[in-house]
């Protein structure tokens, strides 16, 4: 039987996209700049990590306008949700089966 | 403030790292072997894998002979358990943002 850490997806337990994924599943949609300040990511890095989840429809990417300054938002798909939830029960067994190691019987 | 995602420490939270140490926690000590089979991994990737974490200090590996029979055992190191348990702490914060995310009043 192989480990439950093994379900984990590469694509949405990658730190920064779980972080990303877990903030625009809070925040429905937010700016680009907001998910830059919060990760503490350069542009080109942020940037990298959308571009995995979008190719993987995880997110959705919009270029427009404020006034005259462009502006990137960034949502998550219902695909991106349900990969979330998925990540979160694997975590979840992972959590588990690591609080129930500590008190094994000696 | 930032993400309680962003306190993940790569080394541990990599997927197949985290199943190894997450192994190691419940077995103490355990072969090469076992490891690769539980993790459906090729030798060279279990190697690179534990070579991150033996020079993160995380693990401790053993080569000997079992009979005449080249054996590696792998153990957890006491700075191992600490990084897993920071791990396991983090992620139990993240999984409680998610939770309380779906929860929230309209």
């Amino acid at each position: 039987m192989s480990h439950p850490a093994q379900d984990l997806d590469e694509i949405v337990h990658q730190r920064n996209r779980l972080a990303i994924l877990a903030i625009l599943r809070e925040a429905r949609k937010v700016e680009f700049t907001y998910l830059q300040k919060e990760l503490d990511l350069t542009g080109g890095n942020l940037s990298r990590h959308l571009q995995v989840l979008e190719d993987a429809g995880l997110v959705q990417i919009e270029k427009g306008y404020q006034g005259r300054r462009p502006k990137t938002w960034v949502q998550i798909t219902k695909a991106g949700s349900h990969a979330l939830a998925s990540e979160l029960r694997t975590l979840e067994k992972i959590v588990a089966g690591l609080q129930g190691a500590g008190s094994a019987p000696a």
